[in-house]
């Protein structure tokens, strides 16, 4: 138990995300903000929508919790040491002169260190959220899943949702359906501290929070640096649907109109059309059953 | 009072809608999911997003009086076993090999059964959230009619919001205003029980349930039956509207000023064509009505 | 402390606002949906979901803060007296016969009047949001702006948002930006009467309701009467982002590259062409001041 790798996983569990972590997440947020076309010339016309964007940016997994729990949404206001924090981050990413910050982000190791350090306070996310959960509903472990996902990966649900209302994003069906690579390993993460919290993982929560950190880390290095997409879950999805919702063996005999029906509707997105198409395969579909 | 009748609808009332009635309502909403155009594609696309929606299907009456009286809307996801049986329902209903599940719903007699028990769990909605809405506001009469209403009837809402979100939906002003079938009989109903938890109305609740619950039954299986969309509140809505908001005499003589008026506000924006559509509807109306 | 003013003021900011003030806040709100294209044929049409918008229209406000601050929005409608206070005068100013409010309200002295007292309301929204805030967190100052900002001007979002689930409003990012008028007002009110709460402002509250009212009701009736969207803040507005976001010296000298960039961007996306003419027209701004 005083083995030097539990002290320093202890130690590590213990770290505290305020000043540094909070700040290398609030940079990489409103630099993410900041990328968004027009972004910079909305920040200068209306400097407070600007603001109130970053901050969902910013807050949006915690605001998203809040809904979900029924807690006041306004609460990541009453922190005002972490408001000031990224308002002033805000500030100096978008307004300072000669922008010396987004030249400063420009550089490989910053982002590096930036990301890095962002994909380390998901995990604290994560955990806080599926504590909290738990504080909720004693053994709701759906719940605690949801509450760590929303928490984690939930910023980009709530920042869709403004730039809906704001009408600067059409949404399309297939958008919105298939799930981003943070918002899948959130997942499994929350998932996995769920099990934790109820006892079904044989593991303390500190080692847990550090394998987790590392892997995390270690994942989203490597996309930066190789600048690809690397999907390590694909195999791992690719049997689990099929074991779900395979069966191939039966499966094909009757249901390859329903995979050409599928790779059909992924042509078009404007969902008039493939709707069409999708009633006319139904359609035949069940003439042939009936021939 | 022990009357054979008092013990029957007594009985009747106690009934526990747990495990069959709750079966048939996740049934008929899972497979009206599932008959929406390109909705089983998407469901091999993205089985959690489908999953997501069926369980909007389900409980969106419930998260939505959540909602209403903020309280968590994903209390209903604490209800693990409710959670599974929706859940399973789903997976056999959309992925059963040859979906053998949607060619034993496409016989009349099971749809009837289903849609029946369906229909039956909408009282028990109803009466839960007017209690439930009484526990909160002892004497808010207006927030028991809201609440009972979005119980029973909600879901539509829900999963209309949904769709918007999606983008799947295009909102016109008309649909979103003309209230379905269901909507008004359990806006009806919903009154009705509110009327009988203020003691406004001399009948015992269970005696209310079973006319409420057989007068439901009856009209939706005579609609499944004729498969026409029988209105039996025609008559009375249109008496109603012109006690309320008819005064034809006075009103066809000087209101042709405010259609006019209307119709010429409207040219300015973007929905003035269906509002002009829509006022000189009105107009032939009242001409004929004054022929 | 017992001067003449100081007795105006105190009973100033005891007055109710029940029968009278609030009478002539939904008037003025009704008065304003009826003015809507469409309006008036759509009460005809469905007089339920008219109801509802001209529910939303008066108590938009309370409901906005009530969602901020997860109490039930469903609480206005347990406030029977003002719910029937604001159907009655829905009732009558969609279908009194040969519209006679309408009318009447068309005469420019019962609209000052009428605005006047609205503006009236508005104080008193501000304080009560301020207040209610303080009493949930105690130093969360920036919470305390956001409340009180919410039920004075929080309406028109929640009106928006009915539009935009309607579909009756498309929406665009520049609409949603800028600020309109009563909003930066009620902003500043909420600003003001926040720091009175927290202690930072030496004024007594009862002759800031006082000085605050009397600036709302002249601004208004000025606006309303010289027909021209005066803003007095327009100079204010220009010193304070200068002094924040301006740095015009170095900002226009190396500006140019991020906004080039920001249009090289937007070529991408669907919001491309707005946001180019919106560089452009910062771009000029920007070479006539090195002019």
């Amino acid at each position: 138990m005083d083995s030097p790798w539990n002290e320093l996983t202890l130690a590590f569990s213990r770290t505290s995300m305020f000043p540094f972590f909070d700040i290398a997440h609030y940079l990489v947020s409103v630099m993410a903000l900041k990328r968004q076309p027009g972004a910079a010339a909305m920040a200068w016309k209306n400097p407070l929508s600007s603001w109130f964007t970053a901050m969902l940016h910013c807050f949006g997994g915690g605001i998203l919790s809040c809904i979900l729990l029924a807690e006041p949404p306004l609460r990541f206001l009453a922190n005002n040491t972490n408001i000031l924090l990224a308002s002033s981050i805000w500030y100096i990413t978008f307004f300072c002169p000669c922008d010396l910050v987004s030249q400063g982000y420009s550089f490989l190791p910053v982002q590096l260190l930036a990301a890095g350090m962002k994909e380390v306070t998901r995990t604290w996310k994560i955990v806080g959220g599926v504590t909290h959960a738990n504080s909720y509903y004693k053994n709701g472990w759906i719940v605690m899943i949801a509450i760590g996902w929303a928490r984690g990966a939930g910023g980009s649900i709530i920042t869709n949702f403004e730039q809906l209302v704001k009408g600067g994003w059409k949404p399309e069906a297939d958008e919105w359906l298939k799930m981003s690579y943070p918002a899948k390993v959130t997942l499994l993460g929350s998932v996995i501290f769920t099990f934790q919290q109820t006892k079904h993982l044989a593991i303390s929560r500190h080692n847990l929070m550090f394998l987790y950190t590392m892997f995390l880390v270690a994942t989203k290095i490597t996309m930066m640096i190789t600048e690809t997409a690397i999907m390590p879950f694909a195999p791992f999805e690719d049997t689990l649907s099929r074991m779900l919702f395979g069966w191939q063996q039966q499966f094909s005999s009757c249901e390859k109109k329903t995979e050409t029906k599928s790779s059909f509707n992924g042509t078009g997105s404007s969902t008039s059309k493939p709707i069409a198409v999708a009633s006319d395969k139904v359609k035949k579909k069940h003439t042939k059953k009936t021939e």
